[in-house]
């Protein structure tokens, strides 16, 4: 069986695994990000979990061997045209060549992009938008990202960022957002805003605290489905699933509140479908993606 | 020389012309929009007036037997499975068979689509836009549309509708909508939206208006170029355009102070390159689009 090696960056954890060309995760490890300021420091421990996962089977269907291209989720930024990263949340990276590195260590075709572009693919794919052509997906975390599929594809922007959907403008008069702007959904809703303005990590928040984040979300989202007649957003990330039903309905409420147009009126946030998988299944889909294979879920 | 019957159906008026598959205009007629209730009554206006583009050279050139392909702008609400119409602006249509009946008029193959998207195809084609993948066409006008073009393609959305940059959300306590929401974009700076808010015409604006005008449209701009990593946005309509440098002005000034991101600091709003002749040419590049034809601009 041909496997696809996924490789997830992030600045709290780096996973690795195979994923088959109909996405499901075959193995997957997880260590946490190595607290270092040693870009080689950072990418040797990254070898040695890749090495783990290569040869973590006794049989030969996930042997080394049988992994015919490489997709790797990361934050951002980057660039793309390069191959090098330079995630936020990893000070150890700067224009770090991950993708000519990671071509190296594997001898396959490696496909990097930002990882909540990749959620989106996976969403599509296994997913809670599976076979949907229009949809986004989003991440409300530590920050809040997204990936948007319109038409059945996964837009790319002019410099491949397109996603920030945590930089629309949902308080115009809020709260100075890191990026250096005012009033983004960003600095309103993400688990960083919550724990500044209220003084407690998003875990100990309070209903009404979920609540308002959940409008702020819906706020942007109804931004969003308006400009570009999509009907399905899905949310994922540990602020939004912690916070549960009561996050999704002040979502949801605010979402109809302010997207009143007739093509939106289906509109609806969900939560994601994959759970703690999603990251890897979306560095796979990148990787099958650039590999050709058509993103087809499992019967 | 083959040409493309372009139609452009608004509340105000309704144009028709011929337009090469190079973009230029070689013919072009228009009439006020017939004040009626009646849709046939409408459709026979529209009936005169193309038959008189059709038969308007004298020349072989323009003659009707060159005409290979028709495309239609029209104002939405439509239905582009069913290629109906029900223009907001008309009340004449209502679910009117506008594609069936052109083709029967016309004999040729008829491309109908929204004036807003039409239009970004036209920036695209020969107008601001020339040659750019990734960039936003609007009109401020009477109403607030658009068109989005991202990774060199116009997007669509689920049902036809993406582009409507009239309803981002920019004031969340703002005034009310048509649509029902509140803080719509195009309740704050259409032409529509500037008379009942100040008693007076947008020809009459005062210099703050016209600055707040353009400070709204910059903060919609904001959340657009974000999330979709956008370089360009294109304006046009009477009163963009009318209010001219201050309004851009103000736009840009509104655009950088929120959109901070790396990817967004070129982003730049600038006025429509093809003024008048916009919509026909949108027109036009939506039939010569449906034949197949590479919308390359004339060297």
């Amino acid at each position: 069986m041909e496997l696809c090696l996924a490789v997830d960056i992030g600045g709290t954890k780096l996973a690795a695994g195979l994923v088959t060309s109909g996405g499901a995760v075959a193995v997957s490890r997880r260590i946490p990000t190595p607290p270092t300021d040693d870009a080689e420091e950072l990418y040797a421990a990254l070898g040695v979990l890749v090495g783990e996962v290569l040869t973590s089977g006794a049989d030969d269907e996930r042997s080394a061997a049988q992994v015919v291209v490489c997709g790797i989720g990361c934050g951002g930024p980057m660039d793309l045209r390069h191959g090098t990263v330079s995630p936020l949340n990893i000070p150890a990276w700067r224009d770090f060549p991950l993708r000519a590195r990671m071509e190296e260590l594997t001898g396959v075709r490696v496909a990097l992009d930002n990882d909540a572009k990749a959620l989106a693919l996976a969403e599509g794919w296994t997913g809670a938008a599976r076979a949907r052509r229009d949809f986004v997906a989003m991440v409300v975390s530590t920050g809040v990202g997204g990936g948007v599929v319109v038409d059945g594809r996964l837009l790319d922007g002019s410099t491949g960022n397109a996603g920030h959907i945590g930089h629309v403008i949902v308080e115009p008069d809020g709260r100075l957002c890191a990026c250096g702007a005012r009033g983004c959904l960003e600095a309103e809703a993400s688990g960083t805003a919550i724990a500044a303005a209220t003084g407690r990590p998003p875990a100990e928040a309070t209903p009404e605290v979920v609540s308002r984040t959940g409008r702020m979300v819906g706020r942007a989202v109804a931004s969003v489905v308006s400009l570009l007649d999509i009907e399905l957003v899905v949310i994922g990330g540990s602020v939004a699933l912690g916070f549960g039903a009561p996050f999704f309905a002040a979502a949801n409420t605010e979402l109809h509140a302010r997207a009143r147009l007739s093509f939106t009126a289906e509109a609806s946030i969900v939560p994601s479908g994959l759970g703690t998988s999603g990251p890897l299944v979306g560095a796979g889909a990148l990787g099958w993606r650039a590999a050709d294979r058509d993103l087809v879920p499992a019967p």
